[in-house]
């Protein structure tokens, strides 16, 4: 039996002058900006959006979990390459997986776990299944045994 | 003829790690953050708020114009003393004034005009006179002769 | 047995309107921002800094680790208050605990793993043990059977 | 007599979740980075840097001033465009303009003014002629009469 390998999405991130801290490096909250920043542009690439109308029902994804592991620095001007999969894909939620790293160098690692949401009056949020039309598009970056 | 001295309200700011840079120092767009919050913070301190419920009409103030002169840096840890006062105080628009000090150092100083807005229909907004319970609060903050 | 019950620093910050987004809370950032103003302002309490000088070696603490659970949402100009608490205080790294709450309202709980380092030639880093002044101060917030 | 018409450096910014506010739009403080970006970008692609050594000399440009009008909304995804010329050249400093349109639409127009400083012993900085590098790889970006 074979597995087939997840599809990868690739971007790249520049570590602007504000990203950075008196340490002389990007500051850590950097990497979650980045991450969120990834999924959407993800998801644009599928003609998907984190807030969208499907079927009438507007849908979005709120992140109920983030975490981070940060193995070495990022400086001002380096290019972060940025290599985003899917750890898991829930009923309800999905669980972004992101790789950071500069050239050879390892540099960081982390997730963002998001609620399938409907939004209703005034704004509430009630989690939803997600629509065929995320799960479809989605599976394919699905990482195998994840 | 006498010209009553302007009421000054004054806050202060720490400057945090996320707002410096690899130059050592607080980023200059902290000022404009620090001048928003200030901001904020007279209208909370007079029973208002940004955004605001008034005799039925949802008022908010959004941004036409900032500007900020740099005089001397604001290092991790230091605490910045705000002096807010209002230099112009129009029939829809107000412009805040702020100093930032830290002891007898003079830090930087800046504006920001905000016109006064109803928000209607699907959030367009629509510039409307200064509501009577604003122009009161307000009028105190007034710089003489500016 | 007896087990002392840990120390608990308590802070609090403010959503200012530059930490929410278009879906009008908190943007998830920000909770790590104000984790690691937390961590700082804990330390300055103590006489500590997270840039600080102990017998000659100059002693910083880069994040390898941080993450977020998020429970519930915080709005423009609601107050989070924040529990510090120590939930593993290693020879050469310590996690940082914190507890969001609004009013009654659990709101979010996150960690953030520092590593203990002396900066070297050319701002190198390298671990080295924690010293004795930041252990001494820093084991009342350690939760016990953490 | 004919006056050449400015050179113009352009370039793009997505309008990032994080950019955005709880009134749905770009918070005005972004702007203020996108255009310390948009003006790193063009010292890089002319093979300059903000901080940079030069003729043994480390050179670097710390803001004096930034201002910037805003004239209409910029919206979570749209692409902001970016056009950078230089309004003023000094002896030891200069004034970068950006304008900020999307498709037809004028978004915001501002302004940084940068003073060239050599870092000395500590990171003290002193104001210092603009090396002839920089002045003749940024004299075509001069607006004309400006």
């Amino acid at each position: 039996m074979t597995s087939a390998a997840a599809q990868t999405f690739r971007t790249t991130r520049r570590v602007e002058f504000s990203d950075t801290d008196a340490a002389g490096i990007a500051h850590f909250t950097a990497f979650f900006r980045w991450m969120e920043q990834a999924e959407h542009e993800l998801l644009r690439s599928l003609g998907l959006s984190v807030f969208m109308s499907v079927g009438g029902r507007e849908i979005t994804w709120p992140r109920v979990n983030s975490k981070c592991d940060f193995r070495s620095m990022a400086k001002f001007e380096e290019t972060l390459e940025i290599a985003v999969t899917i750890s898991r894909l829930g009923e309800k939620s999905v669980t972004w997986s992101f790789q950071f790293t500069i050239g050879s160098s390892d540099v960081a690692s982390g997730e963002i776990t998001a609620v399938c949401c409907e939004v209703g009056e005034g704004g509430s949020l009630a989690s939803t299944p997600i629509p065929t039309v995320f799960l479809t598009k989605l599976r394919p970056f699905l990482t195998p045994n994840s």
